[in-house]
């Protein structure tokens, strides 16, 4: 993705190993305030990078959790192959155990912890799993931006499209799921629009979004999450494109909160409403969005918001915009039914209902 | 109102005039942080105390330009009780001129401006004003108080009840609109629990309903506005009460941003969405929602966010949440349409749909 720092354009990836133990990240926390990059050497500091949100968005966390793996694979200090095994099982509980809803996390945990193999030496293993995390990240940032040619034969010419969080370059490693077909759009020279929802409590839309849009000069708004009914309503929404956290085998997707009230919104007034995602958000073990285990988060993230005295300070604070006693829910995740999800633009091909064929038919194809 | 200051609780209303030209008003920009009281004694002072938001709610509006009256009619320095009434107009213009949206400012300034005549001297005059605006503000707290009574039959026991903004006692100089039946409801020992909109950008739910429903000890979670579909999807919202800046013929209703998306949740999970008002709120001279002037507020209000450093400081600042320089838009209000609407409780009764016959009906009857 472009990053325009003190003026200059470069190019970055939201994750990368600097070398074979050190995980480095974009830290999403202090965005756009402060441009820094995150450091892990250890297992605890990668799974606290997920948990404390350093890095979030279903593909980066399961890119996180590859990463991880290999991490651990070169931390391991023994010479017992069965030891390695135990010591990267170990690995990916810690790993599995940081959040709850994305299914990217899990999907990669188990592919990268199956691939390990007894039978070879540790070396052998070690080689085997970062290659095959390198062909994961590689396959991350293609896929996206495959969802982005596909996305965008969706985007018509003048299109004024609404999305939510961030489901852009900082939530896939690069280019995005909901922001792909934005950014190929623009790139193919359609004047496009976008209305960014800000994403209380953590502002990921105002924060991470605007801040991509912005660095590729793609027109847009940030719009308080309460003003996205009134838009529809005067007939100001072409579109609405979010990413998934979790789609499951009938269609049902668990996204950021809020989303569920964009889809109610959306069939209320006819709007196209769409999911961007790769493969690895599907969960062929889940059949319906009921059984998906929704995170609710510290009430203090209500409570506070991230903030700066003025615009070019760059140490933001997290200070109290709420300050009596009283309770906060702070579910991070809804579930947008199948029945309200127009289409889902995958890397393959745009997935059409009923869901439960069309996307049987798409996880049992290669790739 | 209860207001809980330092541990002693002491009763306020939002509103009142300390001598003949000084109006006091409890500053609702400040609020829950620190309680201070705004002090008027100028036209100037009380026209930007509405536009600058020291006072709000529809209510509470109209009842900040009546005082504005008296206070303007004490101000006039000449003799000729033409020039009076010339001085009188041009201050009700001023204070016309303030906000758009609520039509409670433009009911209560066209009553007390025909009350005016000529043919009398302009102490009588002052007088019949001043009886009037007592009456006024008399006849608002007490169609509160009715509203609370009649809408408390509508919650049962165990409700849980969502509101938006603040249309409490500091929308409507005491007890409130939407408020109203539910503080009836706590006080009758229904048990009941509220969730409360934050309602961003100015958070009046977070900083102010939620400061209401503490110091009446009512219990009640904050909710970013996002999560508000999430709660109904659950099956955890009962009811939903709304106040209203301005109900036409149709009972098309304009209220704070934020309400429509709330409306066309309530349809689709099949929940009641009440709105909440005194006759001062209805626009006799409106037909149907498209005719209601929509409030853009600047942009600065989504940018910028009151916080404090720790949950003693009593020092808010509005300080930058969003630091880029993405464009903003900020409509203060929005329109739901009569359909959504469920019922319209007043002082009176509850009016149902159709509703262009019981709102006839309604404004017809004397009171």
């Amino acid at each position: 993705m472009k990053v325009i720092i003190n003026g200059k354009t470069r190019e970055y990836q939201a994750i990368w190993m600097e070398d074979k133990i050190t995980i480095c990240a974009i830290d999403q926390r202090v965005l756009p305030f402060s441009f820094e990059i995150f450091k892990s050497k250890t297992i605890a500091d990668t799974c606290n990078a997920i948990k404390e949100m350093v890095v979030r968005g279903a593909p980066l966390i399961g890119a996180t959790a590859a990463y991880g793996l290999v991490q651990a694979a070169h931390l391991f200090k023994g010479k017992e192959v069965e030891n390695f095994l135990s010591w990267m099982k170990e690995a990916a509980e810690k790993l599995s155990l940081t959040r709850p809803t994305a299914v990217d996390l899990f999907n990669t945990l188990e592919l990268l912890i199956e691939l390990l193999d007894k039978k070879i030496t540790i070396q052998e293993n070690i080689l085997a799993l970062e290659k095959r995390t390198q062909k994961i990240v590689k396959k991350t940032v293609e896929d996206c931006k495959l969802i982005g040619e596909i996305g965008s034969t969706l985007i018509e010419e003048n299109s004024r499209i609404m999305t939510i969080c961030n489901a852009g370059a900082l939530a896939t490693i690069d280019y995005g799921t909901a922001l792909a077909p934005i950014r190929t759009a623009h790139n193919q020279g359609k004047k496009i629009l976008v209305y960014v929802n800000e994403t209380r409590p953590r502002m990921q839309g105002g924060r991470l979004t605007a801040w991509e849009l912005m660095n590729e000069q793609i027109e847009h708004y940030i719009i308080p999450d309460s003003v996205a009914g009134y838009l529809m309503q005067q007939g100001k929404v072409d579109c609405i494109i979010t990413g998934a956290d979790r789609i499951v085998l009938n269609g049902d997707t668990a996204n950021k909160i809020g989303t569920y009230t964009l889809s109610v919104l959306a069939k209320e007034h006819e709007i196209p409403f769409y999911v961007a995602a790769p493969k690895s958000s599907f969960d062929r073990k889940t059949s319906t969005g009921k059984e998906i285990k929704i995170e609710e988060r510290d009430g203090d993230e209500i409570r506070k918001a991230l903030s700066v005295e003025n615009e070019e300070d760059s140490q933001p604070k997290r200070r109290f915009i709420h300050n009596i006693s009283s309770a906060n829910l702070n579910p991070a995740f809804d579930i947008t039914p199948a029945k309200n999800i127009t289409a889902i633009i995958t890397p393959k091909e745009v997935l059409r209902p009923p869901y439960n064929k069309s996307i049987k038919k798409f996880l049992e194809e290669k790739n």
